[in-house]
């Protein structure tokens, strides 16, 4: 039998649901605290980041259980989801179908909340108990994805994002947003994987190109959807980005040429993975996922 | 000739000030972020924190340069600070005499300056190029101050703070904020130049008890300057506290039952560190100035 995607995404979604509740129960931290930083984790994201840190770190023939280190990526992730979400920032009411942190919680709590989640990510990545990871290692994990997460990272991408809403359509801008805003931490998560396995520096390298191009593709496909999705499939109102005069690949390119780039990163992304054989088949089936959402 | 505070200060700050400054130049982050982030980092702090962490580790015999690890820790102060004026939180104007970061920069680009410098802390400390540090010894030090910064730390403080406003004083939940909201922070700081020293269990433990003491103190006379102080020595207006109805330990124990906590806070501290000797001159001198800025 052939390998299925969607069992696969399904048992990992599953254990890394698994440890998010296991961590905070029983909660040690305030319950204002632990019911808002709760509901934006268990909001019903793909674990899309996560998954691929784990799926890397099996190609490279990792065999430990690392679903607490992949779950800190999505700590991270969520993070920059509430944060993203605030009135100052993209000022958005309704993430996943349900309202946002700040409607629920109020923005101090909220603030509070990404604050949080970014931080306890790196206590989860700084103990090495939790699948007796050489120290090195996981040290180049947390240098790897605080620097996709950082000022060199995501936070630079959510700053041009900011910056440049209204702005004329600009290619070096767009691309450049992309490639911070989203495409790092989904490489930082790929890399994350094969650094933990201790893979070779060309295996590395191949996982990071893979992660780079799904990653420009994730985010491509996601402004295309903003316009050709329906509210429904988005969990938030469509047009959104249009709304707020979002600098968008569409925008800047057209649908169509955005829709030949999305392609065109997604088969480079299989090129870089052959190597690998049938490990790297999960890796595969979720490349072909990205793109399949705009079919 | 004896030891003298002020130029000690004088000097550990510049090094700190140094690092700061050669870190983000030539800056590789978008342009309106750098600035941001420079504006609070530079405006002027006593640089308590790393300054504790540098004394600490010198106590324990540290030879090497550790002021980019303990830089870092003044990274996770400015953010928290960031975070803490905006008007979700405690709204404030003015921060050491300066517009405070949002009142220049925007709230939208605020948020993502402390999110930054939150995360750029963990890209030093994860890197241990900086002094050849053991990856191991590291891993620790970023698992204290992830502890003491996040949910069951820092953060967990500043929630509680901000869900008290306006509620009746209460022993319990004053002393919880500040062992939260800032001791953390300071008994985080002196222990890691504790572990990136080396030092035996038992030193540590002392450090800890010092660090824990002198955090304690250092907020119940922040809160008694709100009152006493002027807004000069402040640099933000004083009252402010009452003004928000926050839980305050002038509020809750009364003017003088405050300051005899406090000195008792500080003798248990130079108590603690008794079994350096001579070594421990600088920590003791810092313990004193803390208690002075009341008498």
């Amino acid at each position: 039998m052939g390998f299925e995607l969607k069992k696969y995404l399904a048992e990992k979604k599953q254990e890394i649901e698994k440890f998010i509740v296991s961590y905070f129960n029983p909660s040690i931290i305030p319950k204002i605290l632990h019911e808002s930083v709760l509901y934006s984790l268990t909001a019903g994201g793909k674990r899309l980041r996560p998954i691929l840190c784990i799926a890397s770190y099996e190609a490279c023939d990792g065999k430990k259980n690392i679903v607490p280190y992949a779950t800190a990526i999505e700590f991270i992730h969520t993070y920059s989801l509430i944060h993203d979400d605030l009135p100052a920032m993209d000022n958005d009411d309704l993430r996943r179908g349900k309202p946002t942190n700040h409607k629920v919680f109020g923005e101090g709590i909220a603030i509070l909340a990404g604050d949080g989640l970014l931080t306890e990510a790196f206590t989860i990545l700084s103990n090495p108990e939790y699948a007796d990871i050489n120290p090195a290692i996981l040290l180049k994990v947390i240098n790897e994805i605080s620097k996709a997460a950082g000022l060199r990272g995501m936070v630079a991408g959510q700053a041009y994002d900011l910056i440049s809403e209204g702005k004329e359509p600009d290619e070096n801008i767009v691309k450049f947003i992309h490639s911070y805003k989203t495409a790092a931490m989904i490489k930082a998560s790929v890399k994350s994987g094969a650094i933990l396995a201790e893979a070779s520096e060309e295996k590395i390298y191949h996982l990071e190109v893979y992660g780079q191009s799904i990653g420009l593709a994730f985010q491509i496909i996601d402004d295309i959807l903003d316009i050709e999705g329906t509210t429904e499939e988005m969990g938030k109102p469509k047009g959104s980005d249009i709304e707020r005069g979002k600098m968008t690949y569409p925008k800047v390119f057209g649908i169509e040429k955005s829709k030949e780039e999305a392609r065109l990163l997604i088969e480079k992304a299989l090129q870089e993975i052959e190597i690998f054989g049938d490990k790297a088949e999960p890796l595969r089936e979720i490349a072909k996922f990205i793109i399949s959402r705009t079919n």
